[in-house]
């Protein structure tokens, strides 16, 4: 059984309610539960997570260790400015997938840059909430090839 | 009757004790009072609010959601660094006012940049305490006149 | 008595008829009447100006030496070129406040740099014609401040 | 019944043979033959196409036009530098999934800026050969919401 | 008696855990040991404190002021990224040394540059949890010859 | 009847005579003698004017308006540097087709750039006077398919 | 009898079914019979020649040495990234004229900057198909005053 | 006998009055004194002019041709943004000589750069008024120099 | 007997007769027959390419794999636009010499920066059709060392 | 017993008569004999350089060789431009620690970066003279460490 | 009497034989000549010193020190690289001239900016040996102005 | 007979001793030994000069002048940073060859750029001692055919 936390950075509580027009009308609960549907597809545990604060998230991260077997994160706005994040992954050391429903090499020049990437296996931008559900394959993928 | 709320980002709650060769020895108690006499003034309601931290300053915009009409805002030092707390203002869509105590253009080049002004009203900057009185009425007079 | 001349760059002269979506329909009529009735409240007596020349700008900038208390000024598309007018209002000493109707950094990059705002006692853009209200009470403020 | 083009770019035909330890051993055919499998899976038909010319590349983008009904697509180095396959991509108009088997954002800073994507509808990076199955995934999903 | 405080930035709980092969094996509690008997003998009082926060952090810069004589801080991943955490420091004017165990000036380009050195006294790179110790007598000697 | 207006910007009065090797011998006469030939056998009415002062490009500019069907601006050195004259030629909203006598892409980089471009329909550089005959074709035709 | 070569690159083959709403609706066979018709009238004899591919447009270019008089090229995306089409026009020293349909300078940043502007006569940016035939006279104009 | 303009830029005819700390309290006047007896002395004729207009410069520099044998000019803040200046004093083709006041590579890095400079014989900046007496010095040597 | 391969980029078929002031009057022939008198002496064998198309610069490139020992590329105006042509060159594994008729970092900016040099053993510049000569006797000379 | 070389670079054989008001009024003989005294507590031996040329520099370094165990180096001036003394310090192979009398992150922007840093144990700047015993403490820490 | 120094940087020994076409036929033995009759005539006395390396020019700069009442140096090379010069001479403290016999600011950009300039009375440049006479002008009456 | 100078910059006295996994272990006599017989081979004579100090270099390059026909040089880090020996090779015009024993191309950024590129005939780079033989070769021939 592998065990994933999904982790959402700061506003991603909002969704579903936020700019509708551009991320969809599906809310985090929504998504929570495809994904739980899909997790048990797949032969995997899920945990979820969503704060606006950044310690708290390093905290969330930190607290991953020994517990689950990889990291969906969405770091939202932290993306683009945390290094403290950064490290708190590289310093877990467990594989990491990042998510964005956006597509955010197609927006401001500002969310181009992510200081997570470089320290994840990969990235999925662009595809909504469908995203977490590409990154769950992706990484339960991830994890089983490694394993095997 | 407008409802407005004042958001304070990080060491403003050290106003008049911090370098007062530069911002004046006025507490954030005195710009308060002030404050709340210029909203009776012209028809509003008051309500404030200052954290040191990222995280519980974007709750407080969320949460100011659906219960007050606009936004002064003073992000402190999270003016140059937060993509997070930007997103939290586009998200809940209300009118925004950023003000700066000091003329943050005349300062360090790292201070001319700013995540906020770019989804806000306007921005005042350089004029102290001041700043917040001349953004009620920028904010009130700009809910009015949408409203009108 | 505190005197105050309000300076007008390019371009200005057009308010009203111009871009009317973007600017609203407020002539520099409508906002020089608005303007006196405002000084006469607060105590000030006011005189304006307006000119697509560069060199007529900088002529009225050093005429104002000696006769008035205060500028305040929207150079317009000088904003981001003129390092002659700077030195114009850096040589007569007198405390200025730069006004933008538009929200100067929300629009093309080139329009976030401005040469003024370094030797100005602070800005206010995105108001409208209403930020020369907002900057007459913030000049009158600031000039009582000083004198006190 | 979906019809999906995969178009691989410069380089992508020594897939397996070219530097394993960094992008496994699975060759494309060996990627062809999952994707088969999972397109019959989602209802979706294939086709697919590699070549280390440009001008080839482009002609195949156009050439998918009222044939497809989308494209997944690893532009290979042409990702960082061709504006005429980007042009291409826009004038016919088709949903486009962006596929990179390494983890671009982790490389040299000459990797990390696409012309392609601020035209897609998304990126997928980082989980090699998998990440063309993640595609066909995304894409099915977005063309199916879309249609409904 | 002198009184100082240490504040360690986001990750540092890991000490000792984190990367052994890079930060050597020594824990945080392991530091402080050491750093108290160095206190004793240079006439010094410790108080140390660690949060991933940002805003606690600068909660804890504050609340230094008036209790103690100087602050030796690892702003972690911080050091890049905040503002408002320099703001905290320049705010309640004690010196403060700047402590990295790792020499940043030699990793990746993002962090060579630190918003908390220009205010600093003095900083301290590369030596590990040694560096805890250095910053104490220097800061100890810079106290006792601005008071001598 | 269209009615055209050719602006000359600074300098340009001195065609002819001005490093003929470079520019050729022809004066702004000799050319608006074939403008105004060209335009009676395309339908329309040409007027000139020509001025080394950005006030008073801006102020013929301004008076085009409701005047005229469309200006052919060569603006000489102020191309690089007048965002005020850009903002004149964005008010007015009229067609404006840009000329240069040099191919402008060709000489120091200061020139390549051009703030009057992104406002006009289109721009012409580098076949001497003979532009300007190509400019009124282009306009001409411009207005017609417009308005027809 | 003056001879001239028409080479247009990448996509243009689309012309009159690629985004219409900005192109306009004629075809590039519409455009080369205007094209021929106007030839006819100046005494030009005209070949036309299209590739998305960059190496048979650098063949074109070569084989046109000797055989023609100048040279009409619309790059479409190459105009931005070919230092190699560029080298090869340079080579065969013909007279140029670089054409665009859209006006480039009012584009996406990296769509100002062209590699062949440097060694070209002159370029006409935003005229449609129209921006051909004026091009076709610039050239002609160009090479009767050489040769005569 | 050599004929020399000496042309001074924006508000220079505010010398003696504007900032004494750092310019010195010799008006324009004063230099012209000065200016007017050392021209005797080296066998010079003299004329000056002054304006704030960056047109009514060009016109006068324009005006210097054929009537003068060489300028010395302090543009003033035009020296950093005026390609129109330049333009102008290429045009004439008369030698030139750069003043300024100040010392204008130790003040604000935008004031480092100088459009007149490469077209200039010589720059001579940072001696006050004797500047221009060291100017005259330096043009009646190169003048007499190349007649020689 | 050690097997080369020596591949031209675009427009080096027309060496010779391309701008002879610059690059000399020696044809490719004439330097692919210096070539195998030098090859013959140093006991090695070669083999050469030319193209104007990028994608049969890498077909040929992959197409050496297993085949030759060593490759030298002359990769023309790719050299500094190709990540395409890079990649191949790293896939093969082959020991690559870059050689460049003119010496490129006197040039243009643009010709500056290669993108193919960082995964070369070398390069050689600026010494015409000389160059490949040094550049067979370097890779036989790098190929026999590692042999050895 | 533990050799140390202490290097000090241009100006520093002015301390304490140099600008007494930053670096204090002690000589370097002074720091000297205080380092002399730390030295034999910590059981070390010393030496000391001092030049003002690059060259001798580099020579004290590579003569370092084999006959010391380490290097403290003020390199002064040439800190931000020496690539020779850094590729001296890499070829030699010693433990270097770089010192600094100022806090060069807080001075002028070209003294932020440090052509030695990347290649040094650490780094201390800001202590003044103190920072030569940190440096002392820190290499002897060091060597001692890495010898155990 | 006043006493000064002329320095002269790297290859001025070359003067008169170097590049007679750009720099004139004058040596350097010549413009001393023509220095001391200078000298003579307005009251001071003069030393010269010439070295092609940094180090002694650092030297002879700070030997000047109480012994000589300025500086006239041309640093040639070194203007642009060297930190450690400019230290020299901010550190002795004695007004400084900066000539340069060729307009540095028309020549490549490397050359336009001055490490020396920012402490310096003024800089001269342009006017080949002449401007050494300019300078020692200009500071004699900087220095007669000081003590007067 | 033809005579050639090699000069050999900063550190690379240290050579075959200086991380020869990375230069290998040929000392600088070695390649000496080996330049010597290459050059009675080619029919030329050989000088050499080794120094770590810039001025010094400078002084060799100039004592050149009429003693030799060439200068093979390899700068070592001076490459990157030094102006002034440029300027020495362009005054004594010499023909220059620039050698490089690594592939500086492919190693840190801030060795991408020389000073010495831009005035030399070539550059030669990556290939170990074995640069300096192709050098004398590639020079020889440069000479012998600008003789002929």
């Amino acid at each position: 059984m592998i065990r994933l936390l999904i982790i959402h950075g700061p506003n991603l509580n909002l969704l579903g309610r936020r700019e509708p027009g551009v991320y969809g009308s599906e809310t985090l609960d929504g998504i929570h539960e495809r994904a739980h549907r899909l997790a048990a597809e797949v032969g995997a545990e899920l945990e979820t997570f969503q704060s606006n604060s950044e310690g708290a998230l390093i905290d969330a991260v930190q607290s991953a260790w020994g517990r689950v077997d990889g990291i969906v994160i969405n770091p939202g706005g932290y993306t683009h400015t945390s290094v403290a994040l950064r490290d708190a992954l590289a310093a877990v050391g467990l594989p990491v997938v990042e998510v964005h429903l956006s597509n955010i090499h197609a927006r401001e020049t500002f969310r181009h840059h992510s200081y997570i990437a470089p320290i994840a296996v990969g990235q999925i931008a662009g595809f909504g909430g469908e995203g977490y559900l590409l990154a769950i394959r992706a990484l339960t993928h991830h994890i089983n090839t490694r394993k095997g």
